[in-house]
């Protein structure tokens, strides 16, 4: 998508260098930073210079290219970075589910050097998910037509599942990128999403430079939105959706899910398939990250809060099933118990 | 209450000053200032250097002696004033009733100069609203007790209705400080509230001061701690309460008062009989102030948006009746149902 009328990706691969958009100093600063190595990968990945669930699944690909290239024969090198490179964040599927894919198609070549099929299996997952985000966003879409409502129609987003989050499009932004595209008129509400306000930050961001409506608003407001009338859809991302259709995502989601059930307001999960976790049954297997309480305490140095009290950091919540209206995946829109009956790609 | 060992209320009347500590300037500087004319009443008010509803009632009570003591006979003038008091913040309906209280007091007082009889009626007040909050709390820690589970309990709440928005003991935190002075063990997670993070900044400060355990979490993650059994009760303060017991309250509230719902949790409004407006029928009719955009965008000359994206502040929003287990006030405990019956005091 666009910044300042040219095109990016979040992430891309050129003369043998991952090159990223680095995410913790948007929007006051707009830098490309090259990433080398696995380690620069799992950096990245752990400050959240890369961040957001698909696209924390690419870096992870490229990551294993990186690995395989750093460990020669050396299988045990080999196995603890991969390792390391899953466990750069707990919560999301995505890296886990893309680091396995391109280790075992990498090691189960019959070429000379592994590290390239490595390359070519990242590669070609950088493009599926380019064209999942944009199949997310074309049937995303027709929702957004049927809800055409005096044509204008009210998305509320919480965190950031924008193009930054993914490798392009975004997930729970597609679908409004590409209504706009068709000329139709839409309003965000972004939720600012605390404690890294991605949404405050980097959603609004992305709009400003698409030049798209939208109004950032606190993470508290949602509910009143709602009781007024003004919200015609949320749509989310996903970090890890069990089979059951509970789904992770950024803490505070579930608040807004409650809301839109409480007043009749559709809630749906934009998401590639690979954010579908089919090893788990249901939500409660998720694990939680927590992150450092400074994020709540601080902005740059400034306090936000009375620092000597302590504080807890949880990254994610659950949203259950049963508050999510519906899954737009690049295969189609699914209601929770259709997800069983989708295969891993 | 104490802050460095020392005992304060949040403002007090002294040698024909008002005195508030300044609340914009904690958690970092405990600064005491004084209020000089029924325009610093005004400018602390709306610059939030009071706040709280039931602090803001007894400050506009200051105020209407200022007005009549800088009005003398010009009757005009002092309407003016009186008005101006009363629409220094749209939400709160104690501020309305308190400089109600005080003028009509003054007003049909026979002495020579009414101005006397308003300090009369606001010193009243003080006291009232200190020993209000004193009952509440005993009320309030009689539910405390009952939920003892193993010995502690665990509160979450939202913003700050503590002693700062009070005179002293506060709404919400009264229970607290009662059942904790009588030895039960209780812990309290306190939302930051944003924007302006009363929870984080003042709440916070004042457990720490207290030596009540607690931990500052954001906006975002009441659900997931009610979710994992965290929460055993919320309790909120009110801004204003309609007849049908629809609670208007710092934005954000209804959200939690849906996550308690939801994960049978009880949620509590701890507040003074002022705060219920009997003039009204439902929430539907509390005006809803709307308040800088900065504050969402700015903390301290830092930015914490995308900063060139609008951003839309709405300072309350309402809880439905239907979502709250009961009213927590100096005249006993009462469901919704139970607030026609009493009567405006």
């Amino acid at each position: 998508m666009k910044y300042n009328g040219k095109k990016y990706t979040s992430l891309w691969f050129e003369n043998g260098i991952a090159k990223i958009i680095d995410q913790t100093l948007l929007p006051e600063e707009f830098k490309i930073i090259d990433l080398r190595s696995s380690d620069d990968i799992i950096d990245a990945i752990k400050s959240m210079k890369v961040r957001g669930a698909p696209l924390i699944g690419v870096a992870g690909a490229y990551g294993v290219y990186y690995a395989f290239k750093e460990s020669g024969d050396d299988h045990q090198r080999l196995n603890n970075k991969i390792t390391a490179l899953k466990n750069a964040r707990p919560t999301a599927v995505n890296l886990q589910f893309a680091v396995d894919l391109v280790y075992e198609h990498a090691l189960n070549s019959n070429t000379e050097d592994p590290s390239e099929d490595a390359l070519f299996k990242a590669d070609e997952l950088y493009k599926s998910e380019i064209k999942a985000c944009k199949r997310i966003g074309e049937y995303g879409y027709t929702i957004l037509r049927e809800l055409n409502n005096n044509g204008s129609v009210n998305v509320l987003t919480h965190c950031n599942a924008g193009w930054l989050a993914t490798v392009d499009h975004g997930t729970a932004s597609a679908p409004v990128f590409e209504a706009v595209s068709r000329g139709m008129d839409i309003h965000v509400w972004v939720d600012e999403t605390r404690p890294r306000n991605q949404g405050g930050k980097l959603t609004a961001w992305e709009y400003y430079h698409e030049k798209i409506s939208h109004i950032v608003v606190t993470d508290n407001a949602g509910g009143l939105l709602m009781q007024n009338g003004d919200v015609d859809i949320v749509i989310t991302g996903a970090d890890r959706i069990a089979l059951n259709g509970d789904t992770a995502n950024k803490i505070g989601t579930y608040l807004k899910a409650l809301a839109a059930y409480d007043n009749n307001i559709p809630f749906y999960i934009a998401a590639p398939i690979s954010t579908i976790d089919f090893g788990i049954l249901s939500g409660k297997e998720i694990p939680i990250e927590i992150r450092s309480e400074d994020e709540i305490k601080f902005e740059k140095g400034v306090p936000l809060t009375h620092t000597p009290s302590p504080a807890l950091n949880h990254g994610f919540d659950i949203t259950p099933a049963r508050l999510i209206t519906g899954f737009i995946t690049e295969k189609g829109i699914f209601t929770a118990e259709q997800l069983k009956g989708l295969k891993k790609i």
